[in-house]
C-alpha cells in the first residue's frame, strides 16, 4: 500500500509489518525530498516515523487525543491522517504547518510549537475525559530534550499524584535540538546502557524482543502480565517516584516491540511512561551524522546534504563575534543558552570560551535566573535566546533580573515576523512585554554594525537591556550612519520636512526607501533610527513637537503596548501636540510564509507604507487647505 | 546570650547548644509577636529557626552566599544578622520587607518573592565563584513547595549536570502554602517512613543521631566518611539521578545534627542536596495545628489565634461562591489553582465541587496549558491566581490558551499596589502582560456584584478572558449602577461636560468621589466605568471625541502598556482629537507598605488626583481663553 492509498489512520491497520515497514520507508523519503525542498525540521520527524506508524494502529484518533509535544515530530502524523497529497505545501505560505494545527484536521487535537508543553495539555484532556465520563485514550509524545523544561516536571508530578490515565511516550532520540545537556539525559543513557543497549552500532538494531523474558509472558492475562512488566520496569526512581508506570526502555524503531507495548499500556488504569530508543536523522545518513545540522534546516540538496543556497549572514552571528571580542578583554563576560547554541549562533562564543558559556538546555525560566545569579556574583552574562521563547521566562525577567537591576543581556534573536515556522515562532511580543518592566533597556539596531555598537554599550549600561533583531542581519555600511550608537539617543538618517518616520531595528531600511520614494513625489519625510526602544530620546520627540506636523512610528511587532505605544504615552504625559500614527502589526496571530508575503500581509511593506504616509500627508494637507 | 546582644551572625558561633537553643526560644517569641503585630508569614519561618541558626554557625556570610527560596524563611536570617532591633517594622511602610532585600543587609545576597527561583540564582553565584576563582560556598534554602515549581527541576538538572559545587538545603516542612500537592510530596512522605520517623508523635523528636550507623563514624576521616555517609544516601532515584549527592532525611529542630551534616557538606566539592525535616509553626501550638491559617496571616491575637479584625469581604470569595452557583448548572466548569486554594479563595469552589478543583501545586507553567488542556477537552476551567503569580505563566497564555482560542477565564487576585508583601508581590503589570496578546479579553469589575455579573459574562463569551481584581470587595448597591454588565460596553456613572474619567476597577470609586467633590468647585466630571480593558468601547471612545475637551484613563496599574495605553493607540489609530491624559503608576518597582500610603506615594488617591483633573482642566480653560 502506498502512501498515497492513506487517507485515515486506519487505512494502516490491515498492513502488516513487512507492508508497514515499506510504508515507512516512504514516509521517511517523502520526508526527506519535501524538508530538502521547502527546508523544515528533518532529523527529530525521520526519529519518529516508526512510533507514529504504532501509535496510528494501535490507538483511534480522532477519538483518542494525541499530542504531539513541539511538533517536531508531527510530519509522519500528518502524512497519515490525509494530509499526504498536501505535504509538499508544508511551512509554506498557505500550505500545511509545520506544527499541528487544529484547523488542518481532527487529528490533531492541541496545537504546540514550543517545548515541554504536551503532558500538561494531556493532563487537560485526561481530566476533561473523566470528568465527563468518557473513555477514550489520550498520549503525550515528548522529546527527551523537551524533557528538560519544568513545566514537563510539573505535569508529570500533578499527573502522577492523581493517577490520572494518561500515557507519556517519551522519544528519547538521544539528543533534543543541541547535544543533549543536563543531569537527565546523562541518566537516560545510563538506563540504556543498563539495558544492554549498544548505540555505537551503526544500525540501530535493538528491539523489545530481544530483551530476555519479555516475549511469551505479553500475551498472558493481566494479572500475570503485571507481573512480567515488571522486568521491564527497571523499579527506576525517577518516573516511579513520581508516581508513574515505567516500560521501556523500548526500540523505538522496532514497530512490532512499540505495538506490544503500546496495546498493554492501554489497558493500565493509571499513568503510564513508555520509554522508547531512537535516532535523530534514521534513514539519512547526512543526518544520522549530523542530526543538529538537519533539526531545523533550510532547503539542501539530498545528495551532498548541503544548502541550497547560503541565506544572509545572521545578526546572532555578528552578536556571538562582537561578545567574543569583547570578552577577550573583559573576563566577566559569559554567554548562555537554552538548548539553542546553533539556532542562535551562540556557538561561534562557545568556540571560543567553552569555559565561559552555559547551555542549561530547553529551560528558558532557569535560564534567566541562572543569569541574574551570574550577574550578582559580579559577571556579565549575555542570554542568547529567540524573541519568542524568552516569553518563558518573563516572569523572572521582571522578578530577578529587573526587580534588582542586575546587569544582564537578553539578546533577542528572531524577533519580528517569524516566516516558516508560524504562529508560535513569531517574535512580535517582546517590545509589549518588556518594555513595562521598570529598570529595561530595549534596543533594536537597524543594521549588522549597530548591533556590535549595541553590545558594547550594553557593557557600558550595568543594567538589564534586551536587544532584538531578525534573523538575517542588514550589512553594515549601506550608505547611512548607524553608528556611533549611544543609548537613548535617536539619529536622523535623512532629513524632510513634511513628515517623520521613527523606525526601529529592521523597518528602518524599509522607511528609507519609502522616504526615498516619497520625495520623488515631492514629499519630504525624516527616517530617524530609534535604536532605543526604550528610553524613548526625549530631545528628538520634543524637537518633533516643535516643528513636525505628522510623525509615524514603525515597527515590526504588535502595536498594542509596543514601540509607538510608548510614543503615545510621552506625548501624552508631556502634554505634546504630535500628530501620531502608529503603524505595526494589528492584533491577531500571524501564520508562517515567507517573509516577504507575510511583510505584504501586515501592510508593513514598501508599497503599504508608501500609500499609507502618502494618503496621511495628503489628508492633513486637505485638512489645514 | 540574648537576640538584642546578636549583631553579625559570629556572635552566636561560639554558643553552646544550650544557649542556642535559649536563643531559638526567644527568635520563635519574637518572631510569633511581630508578626501578631504586624502579620506576616508565620508558619514557615517558625520552621526554620534552627536551619538558620545552624546555617549561620557553618557558613560564613556575606562571604559564602546563602539564597532563600521565596524568602518565607527569612525572618530568623533578618534577626541574626543585624536586623533584631528593627524586626518591628518588618512588612512596614519604611520598615524592613517580609522578603530578602539586598540594601537591608550585606548577608542578604539574592532577592526573592516568587517560589522556586533559588536553585538557580544559586547555580549562577556557584558559577560567577568558580570562574573567578573564589572558594566562598552556596547555598540554596528550598521548601519542599517551592520544588513543586518546574524551575527547581530545570536547575537540579542543569547543576548536578555540569557537578557544581553547591548546597540545597530542602526544608522538607511537609506543607508548602496549602497541603502540599503532587506526587513528588508524597514520595518525601515516603522517604520519611522509610527512615522510621514518626511523624504522628505529638512533639518533633527524632534526629540524626538517633539513626543506625551514623553516630561515630562521621567524626572519621573524609574518605571512610563518604563511606558512612552511604548509609544516609538511601540511594534514592530522584536526587542521585539528577546529579546530586543526597543526605538525609535529618532532624530540621535537631541543630547538632545539621550542624554535622552542614560541615560535612561544605567538605564536599560536588552538588549536594540535604534533607531537613522541620515543622511547620514550631513552637506556636496554634500555627502547628493549622499551619495554612498561618502561613501568611493578618495581625492575630496571640492566645486565640483569632485574627484580630475581620477584613472586608474578599473579592476571591465572591468570586468562587459566584463560581459554585454557576458550577450547580453547569457541569463544564472547574476551577484550578497553583497552591494558593486559601489566598484565592478557590477553597470555596473546592467544598462544594470537590473532583472539579485542581491544586496542581506551586506551578503555574503547568497549570495555564493544563486549563487549555482542559478546555480543549470541552471544559470550562477558571483559573484562580494572584496577577503577581500569573506572570510566570505569561508564555502558556499566550501560546496555548489565545494561539487557540481557547475558553480558559483567568481570575487574576491582588490586581493593583499588593501592600505589605511589596515589591515582588505587586499586581501592577497584568493589563500589559496580557493585553497585546490576540484572542484576550480583559476585565475589571468595580464592585462586587459586577464581578459576579463578569463570571457570567465570561463563561458566554467562549473565549480566553482574564478578570482583575483587588484582595478586598467593594460591596455591590454602593449608589452607583455596574450592572448589567455586558462585554465591551462602558457604562456612564455620573454624567459631566467638562471631563470625562475612564475608570478601571478600583479606581472607579476613587474617580466617583472625585468627581463630587469637583462638582463643588463646580467642575463638571462624567465618571465612567472602563469594567472591559480590552476590547475598548469604540462607541464610547467616539461619543467622547465628538463632545469631550479632556479625557483622563485611570488605572491602578503601571502606565507603560496599561490601559491609558490602549485608549491612546484607539485614538491614534483612528484619528480621533481626544485629549488623553494618562493616570496611573509611573514605572518603578513600588515597596511594601499599607494600600493607602501606597496609593497616596503613586499619586492616585483622591487629593492627588483632585489636584491633577483640577489643573488640568484649569490649564485647558486658560489655553481655550
Amino acid at each position: 500500500m502506498r502512501l498515497s492509498q492513506i487517507h485515515q489512520p486506519r487505512d494502516i491497520r490491515g498492513l502488516d509489518l513487512t507492508q508497514c515497514q515499506a510504508l515507512a520507508d516512504e514516509m521517511r523519503e517523502t520526508i526527506i525530498h519535501t524538508v530538502a525542498c521547502n527546508g523544515g525540521h528533518l532529523s527529530s520527524n525521520l526519529g519518529a516515523v516508526e512510533i507514529t506508524l504504532a501509535l496510528h494502529r494501535v490507538f483511534d484518533t480522532p477519538q483518542d487525543k494525541i499530542v504531539f509535544d513541539v511538533g517536531h515530530q508531527s510530519y509522519s502524523h500528518k502524512l497519515l491522517t490525509g494530509r499526504a497529497e498536501r505535504f509538499g505545501s508544508i511551512r509554506q505560505y498557505g500550505g500545511l504547518s509545520g506544527f499541528p494545527k487544529c484547523e488542518e484536521s481532527e487529528h490533531d487535537c492541541f496545537e504546540t510549537g514550543h517545548a515541554s508543553t504536551a503532558i500538561s495539555a494531556a493532563l487537560g484532556l485526561a481530566r476533561a475525559r473523566d470528568l465527563q465520563g468518557e473513555t477514550h485514550h489520550v498520549v503525550a509524545v515528548v522529546g527527551d530534550g523537551a524533557l528538560t523544561g519544568g513545566m514537563c516536571y510539573e505535569a508529570l508530578n500533578d499527573c502522577g499524584n492523581s493517577n490520572t490515565r494518561l500515557i507519556v511516550i517519551l522519544n528519547d532520540n538521544q539528543m533534543s535540538i543541541a547535544k543533549n545537556v543536563g543531569a537527565l539525559s546523562r541518566h537516560f543513557a545510563q538506563l540504556r546502557a543498563s539495558a544492554g543497549w549498544n548505540t555505537t552500532k551503526r544500525k540501530v538494531k535493538y528491539g523489545l524482543l530481544q530483551l530476555p523474558v519479555i516475549g511469551e509472558p505479553l500475551s498472558k492475562a493481566m494479572h500475570s502480565l503485571k507481573e512480567s512488566l515488571k522486568t521491564l520496569l527497571f523499579n527506576e526512581g525517577f518516573f516511579t517516584s513520581l508516581g508513574f508506570k515505567y516500560l521501556g526502555p523500548i526500540n523505538g524503531h522496532d514497530q512490532r516491540a512499540m505495538e506490544t507495548i503500546f496495546r498493554r499500556a492501554k489497558q493500565l488504569d493509571e499513568p503510564v511512561i513508555i520509554h522508547c530508543v531512537t535516532k535523530k536523522g534514521n534513514g539519512y545518513r547526512k543526518a544520522e551524522k549530523k542530526p543538529e545540522l538537519f533539526h531545523g534546516t533550510p532547503p539542501f540538496f539530498i545528495e551532498s546534504g548541503e544548502v541550497q543556497k547560503r541565506s544572509r549572514k545572521l545578526y546572532g552571528q555578528v552578536a556571538a563575534d562582537t561578545l567574543a571580542t569583547l570578552a577577550k578583554k573583559d573576563e566577566r563576560i559569559v554567554a548562555v543558552t537554552a538548548a539553542m547554541p546553533s539556532g542562535t549562533s551562540a556557538s561561534h562564543f562557545k568556540k571560543k570560551f567553552p569555559n565561559r558559556f552555559f547551555d542549561v538546555g530547553i529551560a528558558e525560566e532557569h535560564a534567566v535566573t541562572m543569569c541574574a545569579g551570574l550577574a550578582k556574583g559580579g559577571l556579565r552574562p549575555f542570554f542568547f535566546v529567540y524573541s519568542t521563547f524568552l516569553q518563558r521566562g518573563y516572569d523572572q525577567v521582571l522578578h530577578d533580573v529587573c526587580m534588582q537591576n542586575l546587569p544582564v543581556v537578553f539578546l533577542l534573536d528572531r524577533a519580528g515576523l517569524g516566516n516558516e515556522d508560524g504562529q508560535s515562532h513569531q517574535g512580535l511580543f517582546d517590545i509589549a512585554y518588556l518594555r513595562h518592566i521598570p529598570n529595561m533597556t530595549l534596543l533594536a539596531p537597524a543594521d549588522s554594525s549597530e548591533l556590535a555598537e549595541m553590545l558594547r554599550a550594553s557593557m557600558e549600561l550595568g543594567t538589564p537591556c534586551a536587544i532584538r533583531y531578525p534573523k538575517t542581519a542588514v550589512s553594515p555600511n549601506t550608505g547611512y550612519p548607524t553608528v556611533p550608537f549611544v543609548v537613548g539617543r535617536w539619529r536622523t538618517l535623512t532629513p524632510g520636512g513634511d513628515a517623520a518616520i521613527l523606525a526601529v531595528g529592521s523597518m528602518v531600511g524599509v522607511a528609507l526607501n519609502v522616504s526615498q520614494r516619497l520625495q520623488q513625489e515631492g514629499i519630504e519625510v525624516e527616517v530617524i533610527n530609534a535604536s532605543t526602544v526604550k528610553p524613548l530620546d526625549a530631545a528628538c520627540l520634543n524637537r518633533l513637537a516643535a516643528k513636525t506636523r505628522l510623525v509615524f512610528t514603525l515597527e515590526e511587532h504588535v502595536l498594542e503596548g509596543g514601540f509607538g505605544s510608548a510614543v503615545l504615552e510621552y506625548n501624552a504625559m508631556h502634554n505634546s501636540k504630535l500628530n501620531i500614527h502608529v503603524l505595526g502589526v494589528v492584533g491577531s496571530f500571524i501564520p508562517h510564509g515567507d517573509y516577504r508575503t507575510l511583510l505584504k500581509d501586515v501592510e508593513l511593506d514598501e508599497e503599504a507604507l508608501l500609500a499609507r504616509i502618502r494618503n496621511a500627508v495628503q489628508s492633513l494637507e486637505a485638512t489645514n487647505g
